[in-house]
């Protein structure tokens, strides 16, 4: 065992240390205090099958199962971890590799590898799971079966043949490590601030880079490369989405149906959502700037507004606060900043969030939970609010109390979505409110959003993203 | 419907005309004169569902099904194609979005659209898959069911509630589709040519940017953003391999076990197989050069081999000529020069053959068909040997004969790899003709493939790759 070995993708990229996910470990067994002796926790790792060139013989990159990598970091796919409940005790099982694998794949490594390499106490073989149970005369096996509260998929709890021989546990382990996943280790805050400066620093190169007439995908790949080039960032927390113009209508834009394939043009709004991943950590960044570099007085008051909401709520966020109310308070700053602009009128702050007018510009959910997963898991956990039936709030991804290291983006925004816009038009409670003579003025706009990574701390918020934020900021940067 | 639809990235990217694809359709039913009146072929397009990070709500980026990318060319998922056997009249079938999908996703399209963006006479959508052959009246519905020869996966036939209803034919379609993917129509080669050039470009400013002290994946980086920024590829063909020294022995190098992380030494010899992928076609195509930019004696001799057993096979290659004789060209080449080096002794070329002793050294086959796959289908069809059995053989993609618009890789190596190397001192038919003094030598120096994408013409062989290949070429290129 070797828990001072760090984890890295060259030597100038973050290097991870094996010991955080020790201390993961240790955490998650101080939970299982009335577990009975002898029994342990038991996850499979992703699996190599899964492809999208399904009857190809090409495979997809792996990329490890986030609960699996918060507990072993492990890289290689096909692996099973064991953790003795009693005593944090941890066996990797690693499989066993055909003779073949040596000549294509790499070296054939022993299971003490494993163990060296990812500082456990031991290593084995995926086919001598059932024989390391019954040799330990184990009482009880916990594996974890449970829903993803935002894309109700489910776990692959851990199989295996001869599983069946033992008591197991499908119930308990899920939600116990869903929510300690919510609150962030000091060595995960770490990893998290470092990938934060590789995402920002890409932007930044990104925004410096464009101009009129290039394609939207170019920046994507100006992104990708310096994440990659200078982060070790092999993958991206999600699909980029990069959006000139009326684009920005289109939250998740870049998918395989819009693929970020539009030319930039001079008067465009940039809306450029991308973060890169590494050691399967997210990072999850928006940036919004007009192309030609200067903001029109219609950009600039967009801006303003969204960027006025997001400071509002960071300097809001401490422990004990409700994130519902972070939704509400983003809200109620962009519905003032709209009454100034004239796109709204006839009514107080107050009767414009009472008729749901703030959430036809920003029909999303304020922020979302992040780590090993974008949209990180435990939003609606044990003794959170349920989620919320009204228009935008609707879509939060959590309803928690806020509480020191949670890791929540604050990403406010505004859009010019036709469905969404006519919708309102079409609706009494909210037609009157709309002003529509200057909402015209804003179709095809698309959309602003400045999206931030912050973590809570014991006073308050501390904003991992470090990219130019004010009008002056963005001009200086990209004065041409 | 609107034939003459081109489908492209960005304005700078290869225009693909939508009539590749009514061409491709038109081939097809030629193929199935003997088919029932009022027959139909249905496919089922890729789905949005698959995806790695499966407990998640994050979705990975969508690539289409090959099959369905042959005959329609949709990018978008969730699609039905269904081709009226007696007149080529194909119907594509829509999903019918929610109305969120505006909201999060784009605009929400029209079946028309779809018929108008992609060259059909119709589109409908896909709960509407039933009524359209009940309304028919349709006799026979052949759908592509059938193994992939390399991979052994099977393709998922289109299926719909109340497909039940119908006669449907599942042996029919798949040979006699992938024996079509097997000859390339002349936009297909348009557009492979288009995309190795973008691929070639890329390999050449990765060539020139490799320096000692760099990691590996920063040249993967280097590659992806060249045939992203200035291709539109957003795919790679396959996982990157990018190998330094004793990793180019390791012929799948750069999957999640070994994912291009180690420094480049001054003394390495690279070995980068890289291609891009557009519109679901591949290009593959691997460089060998010291990172010094000069070649010592050593590198030299094994890169000259290599380089002559390539030139050969494609002076050799054109139609009636069989790839098992090709293979077996290559290995007699490599013979000469490993007899002239001195690793290997004591034994003519056709001895050494008959030991097998040349597979030591390229224990893989010496190309494959490529296409809408890296291994493209068809390679084992109807009427081509058996699969050989004897070293290096075995892995042979194909035994075909060759034919114009076949499209192979032709990719002869030299590779020093341990457990191979290990396994032919300790059987006595092979190690009397290893000349171990000198093998020693050559421990850790990795392996040299020169790899080149060639279509075959009515009298011989094009090559489509254009990189440079000679020793003087490649150090003139690097010369520092
Ligand atoms: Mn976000
Ligand atoms: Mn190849």
């Amino acid at each position: 065992m070797a828990a001072s070995n760090v984890l890295q993708v060259g030597p100038h990229t973050y290097a991870v240390p094996v010991g955080m996910h020790a201390e993961q470990r240790q955490r998650l067994i101080k939970q299982f205090a009335s577990a009975p002796a002898n029994s342990y926790i038991l996850l499979e790792g992703g699996n190599s099958k899964v492809t999208f060139k399904y009857d190809s013989d090409a495979d997809n990159l792996f990329r490890q199962e986030s609960y699996f990598n918060y507990l072993f970091g492990v890289r290689e796919p096909d692996f099973y971890g064991a953790i003795e409940v009693a005593t944090g005790k941890t066996t990797l099982f690693a499989p066993r590799l055909p003779e073949a694998y040596a000549v294509w794949m790499g070296k054939i490594q022993p299971a003490s590898h494993f163990a060296e390499r990812y500082g456990t106490e031991e290593a084995r073989y995926t086919d001598e799971l059932a024989a390391f149970f019954a040799e330990r005369n184990v009482s009880l096996i916990y594996v974890l079966e449970g829903m993803n509260t935002d894309s109700e998929r489910t776990t692959q709890a851990a199989n295996f043949d001869g599983l069946d021989k033992f008591r197991v546990d499908r119930s308990t382990l899920h939600p116990v490590l869903s929510a300690q996943r919510v609150i962030k280790t000091e060595e995960e805050l770490k990893l998290l601030r470092w990938l934060n400066d590789v995402s920002s620093k890409a932007h930044i190169e990104v925004m410096k880079t464009t101009r009129a007439g290039m394609a939207e995908f170019q920046l994507e790949s100006v992104f990708l490369h310096n994440c990659y080039f200078h982060g070790g960032c092999r993958f991206m927390s999600y699909t980029c989405i990069v959006c000139a113009g009326s684009n920005g209508a289109t939250l998740h834009y870049g998918h395989a149906g819009a693929p970020n394939d539009h030319v930039l043009k001079e008067t465009d709004m940039c809306l450029f959502d991308l973060g890169a991943e590494y050691h399967c950590y997210c990072s999850d960044i928006t940036v919004s700037f007009p192309v030609s570099g200067k903001f029109t007085a219609d950009q600039r008051a967009i801006y303003e507004a969204v960027l006025d909401a997001n400071l509002r709520v960071q300097r809001a966020m401490k422990p004990g606060v409700c994130w519902i109310d972070m939704h509400d308070l983003a809200l109620r700053t962009l519905a003032e900043h709209l009454l100034r602009i004239g796109l709204v009128h006839g009514g107080s702050v107050d009767e414009l969030m009472e008729a749901d007018v703030p959430a036809l510009f920003m029909p999303h959910g304020l922020g979302h939970f992040m780590g090993l997963d974008t949209h990180d898991v435990g939003g609606y956990g044990a003794g959170t609010l349920p989620r919320p039936t009204r228009p935008g709030f609707k879509s939060l991804r959590t309803t928690s109390v806020l509480a020191p290291n949670m890791v929540l983006t604050v990403e406010p925004g505004i859009y010019f979505i036709d469905a969404v816009l006519d919708k309102g038009l079409q609706d009494a409670r909210q037609a009157k409110y709309l002003n529509n003579a200057v909402l015209q003025r804003f179709r095809g706009f698309g959309g602003v959003r400045i999206e931030d990574d912050c973590v809570v701390t014991a006073t308050g918020c501390e904003n991992m993203t470090k990219v130019p934020r004010t009008v002056d900021e963005i001009e200086t940067l990209l004065c041409k």
